[in-house]
């Protein structure tokens, strides 16, 4: 039977590795790398290639309201339930760099580079990904945001306020543009989150991007092959798209879900960062039901990495499947 | 709703883009990367890091008889559940590179330089991936064996039949040792798949390393922190292993099972490739019911890379939950 508890055998170790070692030459123990592979993934959906391009994820104590219609022990019980620790939560990042083959075409920013500086390096990794997937911004052509929060959109501008993919066209869904630029939903918004919402996101389309931006509708290709869908809830623009090429295709949904262990398991679930709970739940189940149903391909950018899998049902959820990564593209 | 259907839609994508890219110069559309990630991932084990390295993934058509005992039907049905082509197999192999802090420590060589270049190089990524995590093969103090498989063994030698770890000690399960060592064996062996294996262990073990090797004993720690544990079935003297540093630990299962969605899934499933198939069942539901039990964390070396994950019950079977990714360490 197997052996797990192994205090009886403590300071055998030695015995059967010294022999041999005493004829080779002594040499210093190789230090431990403390450093994590480049979390970037490539594949392709027909002749597209998709680089998923971590910005990293951020852990923090798991807050009393992290989910507004469930309680911390709830939470934390599903989170233990996915062999997670109970107390503490983890969202990963996970903006994508699409080669169309004519286009190089970004999806959302990350949490830029303060997050980076914040964070001592647990966020705000995407420029470092990108470096390490052979990227350059510059030849970047464009940059698509799906909605208006700090972790898509801030990776837009470089520690010095300049434009981080300076040859790029940012497409903007345009409800979201109409919505965080104007001055009467600014006013009504409340003090706290939503206030600081709408200031950084004139930080980082007015004084940032000077309003250089081109907002998008729903139902067209913003790219070639990438359709945007609204998918409205989390915030008033909230956009997710379908990536197509021939017959193979790829839905790209934004933040639909956060962590799938909560939200996907539990699609009733309110995150407490959707603008509109009850919207963002409908939404969430006709997403969901349609990716069971088509057996579509999913990208999500709260998954971890690298955040792509199916979907199949679950009880009265939904359950993540994971894509197997492929060592070769 | 979501629009998945975008055939009404073609030749729409062009206008959204068109007006900002005619003010930006032209450049030439960047090439595909047409390369996967380097695949290695760290992750830590108390005080010991563990690397994950893969050398790569074999896909061929569904055998017959991949199955002893199921129909290729059945097979199909479960890799079409999981989202997989029903008429192919992919199998990963994920040696590991353990530094304990004093010793350098490799699981198992994978397929080695012939299969590399049979396979054009899908199969027999580990020294390219070790090179990518920045590991020198000359640094490798210890070379654990888990049992005598090609995929395990054959790359002990380079393509020139020199060492491919020279200055490492080779440790072996001693049952394993004796097995494939046995004249006698080899003999009553059937011809095939078996006289095969018998000729490779010999071409690996006696010409390449010149019998060179330490056998090791089960219940022991053979390296610091790495207890070899009896799983026979798959061979004669297949062995797994728990890593443990302060109380943390990991169980290093081998082949105790092969690809999760066929054998995890599936325990009483048995495996062209196990020698002993009712043994190799015995074997995997006792693991399985430990690993569900104590929580464990486990590390299969065919699982999907990076081949971490937890194991909960799944009605009949057993269900492998990945670890999420993390993006530091």
């Amino acid at each position: 039977m197997v052996v797990t508890r192994r205090d009886a055998l403590a300071g055998a170790f030695a015995i059967a590795a010294a022999p041999a070692l005493s004829a080779v030459p002594a040499r210093a123990a190789v230090p431990p790398a403390n450093k994590q592979a480049p979390s970037f993934y490539r594949y392709k959906v027909g002749d597209i290639e998709v680089a998923v391009v971590s910005d990293g994820a951020n852990t923090f104590p798991l807050p009393d309201k992290l989910v507004v219609n469930a309680t911390k022990e709830q939470v934390g019980d599903a989170l233990q339930k996915a062999f997670l620790p109970r107390d503490k939560m983890t969202i990963h990042f996970a903006p994508l760099a699409i080669n169309t083959g004519g286009k190089l075409v970004v999806i959302d920013t990350g949490n830029g580079p303060g997050a980076n500086a914040a964070s001592k390096g647990a966020v705000g990794q995407f420029q470092t990904n990108l470096k390490a997937a052979g990227i350059d911004p510059k030849d970047v052509d464009i940059v698509v945001i799906s909605h208006f929060h700090g972790d898509h959109v801030n990776g837009l501008l470089t520690a010095d306020n300049q434009l981080a993919f300076p040859n790029a066209e940012v497409l903007v869904p345009a409800t979201e543009w109409k919505y965080w630029m104007d001055d009467g939903e600014m006013s009504r918004a409340p003090a706290g989150r939503m206030q600081d919402l709408f200031k950084n996101n004139r930080r980082v389309f007015e004084a940032g991007l000077q309003k250089k931006v081109t907002p998008y509708e729903w139902g067209k290709d913003i790219a070639p092959g990438l359709l945007a869908v609204e998918t409205i809830g989390h915030t008033p623009g909230h956009t997710s798209y379908v990536l197509s090429s021939g017959s193979d295709k790829v839905f790209i949904q934004s933040d639909v879900t956060n962590h799938p262990d909560l939200f996907v398991k539990n699609p009733g679930w309110h995150l407490g960062f959707d603008q509109d709970g009850d919207k963002a739940e409908s939404t969430r189940r006709k997403v969901y039901d349609m990716l069971v149903a088509e057996r579509l391909k999913v990208q999500g950018f709260h998954y971890p990495f690298p955040a792509l899998g199916n979907i199949e049902k679950d009880g009265a959820g939904y359950r993540l499947v994971p894509a197997p990564w492929s060592p070769v593209i």
